[in-house]
């Protein structure tokens, strides 16, 4: 997805939060918007919002020398989210269909964002209602039957607290299959994304193997990805990819992709044709028909389904 | 008041907008864009928000060589609200305390402002439930004592649509006292504010002699208005200033000045100690205590009110 330019408003206030978050310094947050007007008045539309950000955010740690100001933030929301995962778990073992209750966790844990959020006021309440909703994109059925026949999947992850339950989801993944699962976490602090440090304190090397992509912008940037990443988008016979961000910069990629969000600003909602606060699992629009099939559970290039 | 970073937001959202109804030519947004973000940049924020919102829209003339990209919009808010005069006109007249119910309605009014709404989608029915809810700060009791020991008023004009509502006002006041009251509009267009044409439109001579500030800000700016308008600023008894654009212009002026508004945004709703939303009737916190006093009428420096 390109930059709009309705993304200007929204970097400008991020930025402001960011500053403030980061300082009390009132010239430096004027230093921080007017290098960012400065930056954002230069930069190609053509990039996708997440290399925007990457470079709005670069910004702010050179200016502030502070290259984590949401390390407490994130923190907090890994802590709360472990907190509810006995009960989420329970919820999930208990439902009809597991694997759907769990994609649909996933997908409301995306709702902890501080990029673009203001606040979160109690994130099991609005967890909960956004568990509620239906999905307004649904590719369930899909999805499921590419879980039965992949041997490979590459599952990249988005925000801290959020990762808990794409850990269930990953668990309730390899209860149907027990196929390879690859968590990309970004390389360096970027907002409230996950890297390496939020894998490590919800155990996520218990149910994949980790792997960091390389650079610090908040989604997945194929042209900045290390080798390893890279590679095994290639090789995946399924990507799940988390949140707006890895939607942003991967929606036009011609792989056999599954985004799961919610769509939290009216721009991304205008992209996926759907209103703003809808949740979706949602097949890549570029996914290649037909792109495996795994009669017995290898990968291959002819396919049936989709 | 001082501009915010956060009005930087919401001038960029506000140059977009105003870039899309002048054209379609998405390198003519960008550019307007780019240029507005470089002279944000480089603007003191001691200048009240109208004084750069000035500059940015005086970038989005010269580019789009359209000085009144709000001209058709402004027609339909004035005919909207002629339309609703005699309603409104009767309701105030059947109303116990009429002054005080045309002036609801003028503060009422103010929510027609494009400036910084995205739509106006049933302005009766907006006006209708701003009228309905009570002043958050109302200063009426030492307004309506103004009103009666008043000479001379200057009615600061805020928006189109609204100015049918301040005639009203206006009106209401005169029966009051039978004082000379000049209505202020700007001097070219901007945004969706009042000029000449407007006052002509409603038929405003009728009530109050007409002039015009002399500039295109969409505030009452002090420094850039003409000496008229100086003088009279000066000499009047009390002032009527309508709208967020005269708060944020006029809100540190040591004048016997009513502030009429909606708190459209957080910025001025902090500035004024009030929820975002909240209608007032305020009087100037500077204004000099017992600047007036008539017993029979004329104006003095000694005062028994406020």
């Amino acid at each position: 997805m390109q930059t709009y330019l309705d993304c200007l408003p929204c970097f400008l206030s991020q930025a402001l939060k960011v500053a403030r978050m980061t300082t009390e310094d009132e010239r430096v947050h004027r230093e921080i918007m007017d290098r960012v007007m400065g930056q954002l008045s230069k930069l190609p539309f053509e990039l996708s919002p997440p290399e925007i950000a990457q470079n709005v955010y670069s910004i702010i740690k050179k200016i502030t020398r502070n290259d984590d100001p949401y390390r407490e933030a994130k923190k907090e929301q890994n802590e709360l989210a472990v907190k509810l995962y006995p009960e989420f778990k329970k919820r999930i073992a208990e439902s009809v269909d597991p694997l759907f209750f769990a994609l649909k966790l996933a997908i409301a844990g995306n709702i902890i964002d501080l990029g673009i959020r203001k606040d979160i006021a109690d994130i099991k309440g609005e967890i909960l209602s956004t568990f509620d909703a239906p999905l307004k994109v649904n590719h369930y059925a899909e999805f499921r039957q590419d879980i039965e026949n992949s041997a490979m999947i590459l599952y990249l992850g988005d925000n801290a607290g959020e990762i808990v339950f794409d850990k269930i989801l990953i668990e309730e993944i390899r209860k149907i299959k027990e196929s390879k699962v690859y968590f990309v976490v970004r390389g360096f602090p970027i907002i409230n994304d996950v890297t390496l440090e939020d894998a490590e304190l919800v155990g996520m090397e218990e149910v994949a193997e980790v792997i960091s992509n390389g650079f610090d912008a908040p989604g997945t940037i194929l042209s900045k990805s290390s080798p390893e990443v890279l590679e095994l988008f290639s090789a995946a016979d399924m990507i799940i990819a988390k949140g707006q961000g890895n939607y942003e910069s991967l929606s036009n990629e011609e792989k056999n992709i599954y985004f799961f969000l919610k769509a939290k600003c009216f721009v991304v909602a205008k992209d996926l044709g759907v209103e703003e606060g809808d949740t979706l699992l949602k097949k890549a629009k570029h996914s290649p028909k037909g792109s495996f099939f795994h009669p017995g559970g290898g990968t291959s290039n002819v396919g049936v389904h989709s």
